[in-house]
């Protein structure tokens, strides 16, 4: 059997290197556009910070160790152009023709690049590849710290700013929307908002800059992904309702014998139940992992994601899961929302207060998502409330989770539990 | 109607308190029999240590506060001596019947203490009591740092260590079984006891003291607790296969009225589907609350505990919930158990490894438990197998889940999620 995976980064990887475990006798090749693989593109702002002190830590694996301990023919600079899928084969730039049975499509997502006058400006640096991310480390490492804009209020925009905060920068972040991260929540969004302020950023929403004014020696447009989805559609692979490769949850296209992972594929939201968009790293491995067994002939499925995530901003944690309320609502749920700020342990070893959010259904008692903020150790309690809305848990439920208590790890009532009891009063 | 709660501490004061929120009008008496309402036992290491300054920092509410805030009567050194049921008065040891409709027995535990000569040596000194705690604190605020004995493996002990060493005392840590923890798992112990001896401290497994030997300057017993039962069981309150008082799931004991809560109570252990004895401040809270609400006309139910507990042993931190492998044998599970090690962040950030063991089922796939060993922040990642055994879920659904993963928090891959791969290895 002769496996091709287009893609040489994390759902690539995952997908060949669990087919491989599962079929040792298997072909597989796996084509990568670039010259490095296996990086972990979470890891360039903090490369660009200099906290990865070489790009080459942000790499796990090289083509030799591939074809080394695993067997698979890693392929750099061999760039898809065509998916000829009546006479299964994967034609490249140069016009080879590479064979397969069974095709992964793992062809990730890249940044919205569509103002040209910033793509134009020397002054504007990525954060989406590899190159970009050297170049922008390159630039801070030129010169002593000057102004710099972030334009965009997401997850690599606030990971922008933190990371030229943290290099000395003075930084003004630029937000198109209301609202930070994708989230239309109010207190979310002050929160996040003052605490930049006392970070000595300068935050100005419903701005849109279409190019960088005199005076910033620097610009980071962060405006969001789209999924590589071109290849792919080309070739008679249906898209979903989100622009991503709709799949099936054996990430399954609706080509015979062709799959799709990670950032180019859509995955369920178990929340809402529907088909969402949401490229993370994480997923794309464990998406990654699910097509390579599929492919391989084994059966295994992939249940979804619960859209956790998280982010540092400038020392303070933020992550979120499941729903917002006001998503919520738009999926149809009656949603209520209880927000507590409490002690994150006792008071002789408090470092902080922690704010939670829990939104819950009314009608069932079900928990519909949880926010998280606080320092950086307190925002990963998010995944107790990701593990019970995988569960589909209601609150009542979750105000009893048994969670671990000793005084120098948490307090008694821990916050979600507290939130929790917030949220059953608004039920009743 | 007259509601007397006998124990002003987590349990009491939980049931006490929420018995007045669900009736205004109730008439509430809570019975301390020492001085001090309201402390936070589970602190008094790290008052002894001097993390908590001042004993105060343990209190959360005087009876004064209690009184104006809650319209609750709290009665200091008012010693319950009798349960005289039939007719439903609380006799105090002065001799004065306080009499009830409803009846909170939150009696607490007391450290064990069957070794005579241990309690005659004035180089002993308990941290089970606040005085005893307080007597501590001035013994290792009094001179330099001497050498000192530890007896006792479990949580405990082990925080006194932890505190000893902190204040630069040479320790030895003396413990009579073959585990610590109380949980027979090899590894666990082996990595406890690797971690105490990088930490200079001397390890002395299978040995039993009845008294501390010359050359020691201090001596601290933790040789476990027993609940406070006798007054309940004079009354002909019901106790329990494990000696505590037997509860329903509303916190009823068998007696018409008379409810149970806290470490003089059992609880329902979810995983085992079994009544266990597990005397934790968070489970004293959450079941005070239950026999609150049920004494004061709600219907509340506690649905138990999964056996979560943590701990911190000179800078490792140490969490287990649910069952070891050993106690799921002989709760007739076949179980079968994976250990990893793994990073907690991408290299860049790392700290540290983490140890995860995650024990399932065999028959079912079901999770059973789970032990996390690491720096005190990577333990905390406890609490998602708390969640997940709560919903009762299989290890193929545990290694799913959508965890939250930024570079600054956490591995792409979580240690959890790994072990779970590993753990399904052995299902199969």
């Amino acid at each position: 059997m002769r496996l091709v995976v287009i893609g040489g980064v994390a759902a690539g990887l995952s997908a060949a290197a669990r087919a491989r475990r599962a079929d040792p006798g298997m072909h597989i090749t796996v084509l990568e556009r670039g010259g490095v693989i296996a990086y972990g593109a979470c890891g360039f702002p903090y490369f660009a910070q200099g906290q990865a002190r070489q790009w080459e830590d942000l790499v796990v694996y090289t083509p030799d160790q591939f074809a080394r301990d695993r067997k698979i023919a890693v392929r750099t600079n061999a760039e898809a152009v065509a998916i000829e899928h009546p006479r299964r084969v994967v034609r490249l730039a140069g016009g080879e023709a590479v064979p397969y049975e069974k095709l992964v499509i793992a062809t990730g997502a890249r940044a919205r690049r569509d103002l040209p006058e910033l793509a134009a400006d020397p002054r504007v640096f990525g954060l989406n590849t590899l190159d970009e991310a050297r170049r922008l480390r390159a630039r801070l490492d030129a010169s002593p710290p000057g102004r710099a804009a972030v334009i965009g209020g997401g997850y690599l925009g606030l990971e922008a700013v933190d990371v030229l905060r943290a290099r000395g920068w003075r930084v003004t972040l630029v937000h198109g929307g209301a609202s930070f991260l994708g989230r239309a929540t109010p207190w979310l969004t002050d929160l996040i908002r003052k605490h930049l302020e006392r970070c000595r950023v300068e935050v100005r929403l419903h701005e849109r800059w279409k190019s960088v004014p005199d005076g910033f020696d620097l610009a980071v447009p962060a405006l969001g992904l789209r999924p590589n989805v071109e290849l792919a559609a080309a070739a008679g692979v249906q898209l979903g309702r989100t622009g991503a490769i709709q799949v099936t949850d054996r990430m399954e296209t609706n080509l015979n014998s062709v799959y799709a992972a990670g950032d180019c594929a859509e995955t369920l939201h178990r929340v809402s139940g529907r088909p969402a968009w949401i490229p993370l790293g994480t997923t794309a491995n464990k998406t990654g992992r699910v097509a390579g067994a599929n492919a391989a002939g084994l059966r295994e499925r992939f249940p979804g994601v619960v859209g956790t995530s998280i982010v540092r901003i400038c020392g303070l944690g933020v992550a979120v899961t499941g729903l917002s309320e006001e998503m919520a609502r738009r999926e149809g749920f009656e949603p209520v929302s209880a927000r507590i700020e409490a002690p994150d342990r006792p008071k002789y070893f408090r470092r902080g207060l922690v704010t939670v959010e829990l939104v819950a259904d009314r009608r069932t008692g079900r928990l519909l998502g949880a926010a998280v903020a606080g320092d950086t150790g307190a925002a990963t309690r998010i995944n107790v409330a990701a593990a019970a809305l995988a569960a589909q848990s209601t609150v009542e439920e979750f105000q009893h989770l048994d969670l671990a208590y000793a005084p120098p790890f948490a307090a008694v009532w821990d916050p979600l539990l507290i939130a929790a009891q917030q949220t059953i009063k608004l039920l009743h």
